[in-house]
Formats: C-alpha cells, sequence, structure tokens
C-alpha cells in the first residue's frame, strides 16, 4: 500500500529561509524511515532567492537556455520555444516560472536541484532521526502528449531508478531494457494531491521504502539522457532547415 | 491522502477471459465510489486476444507501426526505432509486448484502449455498484530522458486532464497552460505499487474521487498530440536527411 499526502501548514516561503526547519516543523512527528518527501522546485527556489526582477518572462528564459531545441510561431505572433537549460533538462520555459511570485519577479529553478535535495534529506535525518528521502520536482511537458506531468529534478537519497535490468520475469525469461523511472513516478503522484493552485508544495510518499538509502545515490541529473543517445536534439523543423542549406551547400561548392 | 495498491489474486489471463468477472472478484468489497481502477494494457491484450505468431518482434512492431519517426543503428548492428502506432502513440516498440507471453507470440495493444477501458468501467460499475473509473497503462520511454515511466492509453469514466486553465494562482493571478495530465500521473503511480516481475497487473487508487465522471469523458486518444502541435515529428538526424536532399534538389533544378 502506497500512501501519498500534502503536509499542511508551510508559510509562504521567501529567500533565506530554512527548509528543514519549516518542512520539519510542518512534518513534526508524521515521517518515519523510509519516507518520501517530494518537494515542488518553486518552494526551493524561494528559499534559495532566485528570484530574477523580469519585465519579460522570455528575456528570463533566453538568459536560462544553454541551446534552442526548437521554436515556431504561430499566425498570433506568439512564438513557442522548446529549449534545454543549463540542467539539461528540455521544456518549454526553461524552467522559469512565472506563477505564485512577487509582481515583476520570475523565478529561476534552484542552482544544483540535486545538491538542495541532498542537504534537505541531511538536514531532515538529522533533524527528526528519520531516513527520508527527497525528491525536488518539476512540472514539463512531453514531446507528442499534451498536457504536463511533474518529473523529478532533484534527488536526495531516493534511487530515481528502478533496475529491473538482469532480472526475470513471471515466465523465466530475462526482463530487458526495462528501467523504470520511479523518481519521475513519485513526482506525478505526489502532484496529485499537491494542487497547482493551492501552496501545498509539499507532499509524503508511504511505501517504496526500499528506495530509501544513502545520500550520494546518483541524482536526478542521472535522468538526462546524454546527447548520445538523444534522437530528437533538434525539432523537426530546425533539422530540416540545417540540412536543406546544407544540401544545397554541397551542390554549390 | 491518496491510497494505492495492488489488486491480489488475479489468475494468469488468457484469451477470451471475462475481465470485467475476474476483477471484480479479486477487488470483491474493496471498491467505493471513486476509486480509480489502472489495468495494465498487458491482460486486457490477454483478454482480447492479441497474440501473434512471431519469429521476431521487429517483424511485428512492424506491422503495427503507422510511421516511422526515428531509426538509428548502433555499431553493434543492433537499430533501435522510435515509431507512431496506430493509436497515435510514440515509442521505442510500438506497443509490442515480448515479455510475460507464451513461447514464439508476442502481444499487440488492444485493439481500442478506450473502448476495453470504458467497457471495464461500465461492467464494474453494473456488477458491484459503485461508480468506479477505469485506465488502461501502458510502459513508456521519453524523448530526452532515461527510463521508463507508465502512462494511459485508455481511459473509461476519469478524466484524462485536470483542467485549472482560467484558474487562478495563490496570488489571484490567471493560471495559464497549466493542464496537468493526471491520467499519466495515476499510471505511473500506480506503477510503483504493480511491479514489472509480479502478476500484480491491476492497481487501486483511492482519494480523487474528483477526477471520476461518466462514461463518455474524453478517452486517453486526448492526449496524444495533434501532428499540428507536434514540433518532433521526425528525428534530427530523419529530418536533416530530409532538408538535405531537397536542399541539393533545389539547386541542381
Amino acid at each position: 500500500m502506497l500512501q501519498i499526502w500534502a503536509l499542511p501548514g508551510l508559510p509562504e516561503i521567501g529567500a533565506g529561509d530554512d527548509l528543514v526547519a519549516l518542512i520539519g516543523a510542518a512534518a513534526s512527528d508524521q515521517l518515519r524511515d523510509g519516507d518520501i518527501l517530494v518537494v515542488t522546485s518553486k518552494i526551493v527556489s524561494k528559499a534559495e532567492g532566485r528570484f530574477v526582477l523580469a519585465d519579460d518572462r522570455e528575456d528570463a528564459i533566453t538568459a536560462e537556455t544553454v541551446r534552442l531545441v526548437a521554436s515556431r510561431t504561430a499566425p498570433s505572433g506568439h512564438t513557442t520555444r522548446i529549449v534545454e537549460n543549463r540542467l539539461g533538462i528540455v521544456s518549454a520555459a526553461a524552467g522559469v516560472d512565472a506563477s505564485n511570485t512577487p509582481e515583476g519577479t520570475v523565478l529561476l529553478l534552484p542552482v544544483d536541484p540535486d545538491a538542495s535535495a541532498r542537504r534537505l534529506a541531511a538536514g531532515l535525518r538529522a533533524a527528526l532521526g528519520v531516513e527520508v528521502g527527497v525528491l525536488v520536482s518539476d512540472t514539463l511537458g512531453r514531446a507528442w502528449r499534451e498536457g504536463q506531468t511533474d518529473h523529478a529534478i532533484g534527488a536526495g537519497g531516493v534511487q530515481v531508478f528502478e533496475d529491473l535490468r538482469g532480472g526475470v520475469d513471471a515466465e523465466g525469461r530475462p526482463l530487458v531494457v526495462t528501467q523504470p523511472c520511479v523518481a519521475d513516478e513519485l513526482c506525478g503522484a505526489a502532484d496529485l494531491v499537491k494542487g497547482k493552485a493551492t501552496r501545498l508544495p509539499v507532499a509524503v510518499v508511504r511505501g517504496r521504502a526500499d528506495l530509501v538509502g544513502a545520500l550520494d545515490l546518483p541524482g536526478a541529473r542521472s535522468i538526462v539522457r546524454p546527447p548520445e543517445r538523444d534522437f530528437f536534439r533538434l525539432g523537426a523543423d530546425e533539422a530540416y532547415a540545417d540540412g536543406y542549406a546544407a544540401g544545397a551547400a554541397s551542390v554549390i561548392s
């Protein structure tokens, strides 16, 4: 049985706030060994003071972008960009968040969400005396599916993959290439109790203590597909345009 | 509080089995109004007799493919194909499943997973007298993230999106373009209790009764991004090659 609930009683988070103390107080005696806390990246960013003044959210997205993956301008003039940010995450807004932030500001992602998650896990373990794991979540779109789901961008003391490679199925045959990304599944599950419009930025998942372990387990950075395994480094239109120019040049030269 | 558990006691499913009767018996008195059952597509396919003889899983993938999205051959000679299947789902294997199937056979996806989910929901509502929703799940990879997570490919009597468009955030500002794909989050959450190597193909999610409703709610087909909103209709290499050929031809002509 998996149980998932949101922690009530967290105040609005501001720059410099001690998240270990605040989450520890909100969780009080609710936590046990093996619980996994899923913390919305927004409050980690706020505590880390990642606000920037921005007249224009688009300017902030540009600043956080390390690579343009795809871009399209609608007849209305609105341009949608899919970009890779400095964490390697491909999304529509480079992690720049303009909702629930003070007027005139936008919020960048934590500097190093894996480090943030490990600090939180270490702090909560020390403060509460329970071996918890921490995931930092962000809301992302998907290439071929509408809508968004929450994904893990930071992990501290939690396995991000359940590695079944080398296992066997119920018929005794080898299970191949099966590597469930449990960190993403946990973050999506937590989103189901957190809500978007309410101030419930932390959820507790109980029932997968087997995934909780040492603080030096691989972080969520290990979920990012490396370039050599990424078939979709560019949008179809961008790759076509690059190819067209190269093809034309090859004939001329 | 969200509670998720796997139904024990389901037998191995074969062609022609009555899933409503079998799931109803396994669930017995466990279900309440508003519960959501997440059913692995594998057992729906087995009950529907979707086995095909296949010397070669690759041949079966080719038969289920309506469009090649991307393809790469490794130095080892192994070719990885990303394809769109007849349901519009983009994945590495067109939904063809070769694990936990009788020797010499592979299993295709249900013919119409939304119809399967609606039949199951209608049947269970009638048989047990409780208003449950049903999701049919499949395991899919992601463009830019390693590993797989479970996603919804069929939905009966469950909202697939939680539509927050038109709502406001905690500061009273409009929430824009936020449309959580709760069906995918529910299927991922259910995977956390089902396991891959064990025979626990059905999970129950309790605590989101607000998502359960009429059997004619939009199905999981509505999650598939339509071509005009899909920036990644082709892999980068394929689009580049198409562009290269077109660019060279434009100069010659």
